[in-house]
């Protein structure tokens, strides 16, 4: 195996035990002891990639900032009417988050402000959810007299409860809930053309 | 001042200047020393009350746990319907977030694990949810097909998403949040009756 490519699978190996174990016990209670037992990397080749615990929460949380505008654009290239990019940009999203341990720790450490990524290019969640229901709205998407604005709003607080709720407590999961929001939230909010459209999909 | 009575404003301000700092920069980036210099509390006296920072959080996960029961049997006592029961005790609770450092850091702290209070008495918030969105179904304050269990744990992450989003992003804070989802989400979920009862109130 050349050198560079074993270097690449060591410092994964290494995000991933650290994933793991910020997800099981908090940021606060993991001792490097314990990512390295869970790795299996020595001391040394842990200090060849990272000079600290804190420079390691810095890589998971620009590694889930930089998964986000992917998967925002992804969403938006789709061709889809708006109120379903939105729909299934935000499912998407629980998804990742409920699946990927290096995602989810990497939220969480952003969330708590543990570790600060200053060059964040990830679009805003709720502009984006705005601009999307707004576009709704003016396509007759929406039944008369919602506020696409609020919509956009409660989508967004709705996705980070799923995600919060979904991933540390009894229920169901973070993709479960948010498909859940959805389907008790759209029933007053789309227009009986788009969900009846949405039915015989 | 009686001894008495000057050790419980001592332990007080201890509390609410550790409330103020783990709210601020979170639990981990807050030295004793900040504590210290924000309560004007001596060492001295911190090691009268507390023999840790461990110990201060869990005292603060204590006082949320013991404020959310008192908040959930006084709007269990009220003469309402039981949907504007379980709408108003969701406000109330995000309002109480909002405004009341103590509870929101220890609310944060509980949420991360910081600290684990074994004696909790707390109503879980799912259940209590579920069983008012059931009755309103069975007194007919919900439309045909509306399922109380998916409103119920739709009410419970949105009020989770309100409190995270509400107290560390920009945009409405938590209790403005979770009004404006109930009004969203209850567009299509409430009977009519009860939404123009509501709006005469």
């Amino acid at each position: 195996m050349p050198q560079q490519r074993r270097a690449q699978l060591t410092r994964r190996a290494i995000v991933v035990a650290a994933a793991e174990e910020f997800d099981r016990a908090g940021y606060d209670a993991v001792p490097l002891s314990a990512i390295l037992r869970r790795s299996g990397v020595t001391k040394g080749a842990f200090y060849f990639h990272f000079s600290s615990k804190e420079e390691l929460a810095l890589a998971l949380v620009r590694l889930q900032a930089e998964r986000w505008p992917r998967l925002q654009r992804a969403w938006l290239r789709r061709e889809l009417d708006p109120l379903s990019i939105a729909v299934g940009m935000l499912n998407d999203a629980a998804r990742l988050i409920e699946q990927d341990v290096v995602i989810r720790a990497g939220t969480q450490l952003a969330r708590h402000r543990i570790a600060e990524d200053e060059e964040s290019h990830e679009l805003a969640w709720e502009p984006l959810l705005q601009d999307l229901l707004r576009r709704s709205a003016v396509s007759g998407l929406l039944r008369p007299g919602v506020d696409p604005m609020a919509v956009a709003r409660v989508a967004y607080t709705a996705v980070v409860g799923a995600s919060v709720v979904g991933c540390s407590e009894m229920g169901p999961g973070a993709a479960a809930r948010m498909e859940e929001v959805w389907r008790v939230t759209l029933r007053g909010v789309a227009s009986p053309e788009w969900l009846s459209n949405r039915r015989s999909r």
